[in-house]
């Protein structure tokens, strides 16, 4: 097993470098279809405080959907097992993303809360049990990363909302079945505010080490249980890269969330957490030059969970 | 993390004992049927040879799906990547084990190699290129577990030809799509011997050593390569436990293959493979009672991957 | 063929009368569940003129879907056929009235203008061209019917507002296609007034005579073109009946149209246009002593299309 | 409304011809992908025994669906109403007429007779009561039609066995629901050989006067009762044109049903049978010049049932 070190990391994003040219880039809205196209960058958080890194790591962008692991976490804290689980299964979905078919058929209860309806019922959940939604997410945030300036990027959260026809389909569909219980609109605005989060890798990869740190920050905060902690990877590795995953675990073999902006956040159990990012995406919907950069580590450090 | 003996084996059967009283045994064909509902067992095998195991541990049973692992094994050394995988996915599939929806709607290429379609579509690629299908299966196995007097269980497996209109039918839509190359009832034969192999828990961990030992048996036999074994338990996490994958792996967090026969075979990487059998299925068709004793040993043992 | 009067149709009302027993009053929206569960009306209506009745024929009820007729013979009056069937298809759905699933599949273009879906893609294209879409269709139907005191159910209406959020689901899923151009909450609130027209078996026989009229009223007076005319009772025969239009062609053999309320309204080309009332539905959602009675009429009349 | 000649046959096809280079012939067996693309043939039969026709009105081809109507009318003389619609719907599919997600979802049960998993079931019922199936229906072919000499196209029923997987996939799954009893082979040997049965247009309409006859051939001999003549035209127009009935009926307005052949035969209850003939399809797999032809004769005679 290889040494981290910056240089590495440097390494590695060359070889994946040309990959940025031919990935496609997010465009169903137009704030974030103005990214830089060939941004590239990498950052390695450890339980004991390192920080490693290379590339486009201080640039912030739009995490998007890896927000949907941060309010799972917060939801895990304000419900019990039973209550959030009877409104969102743990299951794979086999569909894109953002499909209504499986929703219905299945009478409105999401399969995962990695997909669109399922993060929907979390922040409707959020919305029941938190007094000011997208206040609280920032102090966590903030807490989480040491970084007291993130900000939500409201240029993207106002696009998201004027093209949020799909996700309020899919909120009123779950409401239908009485499995939405707030305000749609609000709900959605809270939502798109969660995944306009702006930041960058080094404060993604201190983020999340709690997830590779039996659910405490590197300071010892205690966030959510270590069994929670595992749950949570359990549920990042068969769900969390959209209709990818089992692609995903097989290249790579590590727990992650990826979002349309190009980011994915990625665990070692008991090791560290690692971002990426490069807002090409393949086909599905996952950062292309990201995804390779992440196989490449995993070939180096020996690091795949299997 | 405790250390196992055969004790806290017997400890755990009897933690989980009133379970089997809950399950549904497999009825779909007679011969399965007539199994002892209440049957438990468990046994462990790791890469150092050692064995340790605890209540019907020797008691053979029809081991159904766990096959399906096999023969993705062997199709692995019999084809390249590219010629296996643009037949099969690598995708969770979120749907139940013999559905033909998503089959029909994706073209005849099935979402994996633990679905009925995928391990058709296999078995379909072993009949082009082994001589004896089902002779070979036999000698891997027989030499996978040392035992010798390894067999098929010719009245399951006929029973299972008698019900195999299901299948029949997968088997046919996918020839409809070019992606099934052989008889039909050829390969069905093969396919229900496969699923008709009689084997019990010690043999089972035995057997699927490599898949903790970088793909050796534990004899340093090389069945496939270390990043094949990783890729199968990548496989396995993602789609080994029917429509309760995810479930499965919040809770156990091992990469695992069940059978309706109520055997489940589970990996803990380079460390050990597990082999449990109770014939009572919970509603995914997944052992009731196995899946509990391995959750307690997950705990126990501290062995998740996550 | 038996002479139509009175006595006639009081005789056919008996006959089915038991039935009334038997069907289930729609009761998603509490202010339907309040309907006489037992009523029982029938009303005919001639190009020239006559009309027949008995039973409940002069007590109003909420049409309900029967007016999806009414905005589709509206959006033909201000849409070419291209511009129309661009929007919304001509074919059964084979699906719930108010499923999403085949809207997805069909990128948002719904079956026909008889499921939930197309009425609402019609009630959209009407609120861009008319300029107070509730007046307007109040003024038609007044006209048609000849009675100035008809009326929507405001309470019905509102009922139906309050528990909107499938049709939401179904607007804003159409939205995100690019198949719903106005606000979603004021399209729905006309197309639920539509619903809420109370009118009784003698006025809905009355409205309609115009298709069996070549398009024009008892008086004359031009709604659509004969063309248009025939047009609309081959949608209603294909789609008029949700999911039970081929039973309903095979058992009485007119074009037709239901509502949930329990209203039905059927065409003999060129001879008479009929209402029937009786609010016990069956399962697929149509009126079962109307459907009954509308059988025993088209055997006594040999009024058949077929 | 204009009187029917030869002369206008002749001028209504002259109209469409042009569209006979348009359409896509059949070529999903090399059979029938011989035919010669710009056939263009139109017979008409009436109770009465007047026959007309133009173009190519005496050129056999392969009838393949349209023999879906006479394998049905020949299981209602052998079935009683209740054993016959268990085991076969009456609604339109909404779906290709192929498609076995349906018939998954609705366990087995297809949803009409006009569809292959309907019609197969229809054969699956005549294997069960007929001594000799094969024999019977040439027998009865030869009668309705006047014709001793017609016979199956061994050819094209050979060719179609050989690539009749996706028909064996539908018979399987229906077997695994338990809604299909004997042989499959046999069943797709006999249905395949129907579909192969070759006839021209004289012959069809002529075979076909029965449905415009209340149930008798022009010779008066009862083949079915009034009331199934008329049901069978009602289950023709609601799903006798595949995935387009909805269309054909709102342009055409008559109780239809096609074949890949490019055949159809439509009916004008009480007045006349129609056979047209030219091999090009649209995309939904309706003859494109015989709809064409279809839609002008309708207009010219007034003959829309609505």
């Amino acid at each position: 097993m290889t040494e981290l070190d910056n240089a590495l990391l440097e390494t590695l994003l060359d070889q994946v470098r040309p990959l940025t040219a031919q990935g496609k880039v997010a465009d169903y809205i137009p704030a974030l279809a103005e990214v830089p196209a060939h941004a590239l960058g990498i950052a390695i958080a450890t339980p004991d405080g390192q920080i490693w890194q290379a590339g486009d790591a201080q640039t912030r962008f739009s995490i998007q959907s890896i927000s949907k692991v941060l309010s799972l976490s917060v939801a895990l804290t304000r419900y019990s097992d039973d209550e959030l689980w009877q409104r969102v299964g743990k299951e794979p979905s086999g569909q894109p993303f953002n499909s209504l078919v499986q929703l219905e058929l299945e009478h409105g209860k999401p399969r995962n809360p990695f997909i669109n309806a399922g993060a929907l019922v979390v922040c409707d959940m959020l919305e029941t049990r938190l007094t000011a939604p997208r206040q609280r997410m920032l102090e966590i945030v903030r807490q989480l990363s040491g970084q007291s300036d993130i900000q939500y990027d409201r240029h993207v959260a106002r696009s998201e909302y004027e093209y949020s026809a799909r996700n309020a389909a899919i909120a009123w569909l779950m409401k239908s079945f009485g499995n939405f219980h707030n305000d749609v609109s609000e709900v959605l605005q809270t939502y798109f505010h969660y995944c306009a989060l702006s930041m960058n890798c080094i404060e993604l990869a201190r983020s999340f080490v709690y997830l590779a740190n039996q659910g405490k920050t590197a300071d010892g905060v205690p966030i959510i249980s270590p069994r929670q902690a595992r749950q949570i990877n359990a549920l990042m590795i068969t769900s969390g890269m959209y209709d990818g995953a089992g692609e995903f675990a097989w290249r790579v073999g590590m727990p992650a969330k990826s979002g349309v902006g190009g980011g994915i956040i990625a665990i070692i159990p008991n090791k560290m957490s690692i971002a990426v990012w490069s807002p090409g995406l393949d086909r599905i919907g996952n950062s292309l030059a990201g995804t390779a950069v992440l196989e490449l580590l995993s070939e180096r450090l020996g690091s795949s969970v299997f």
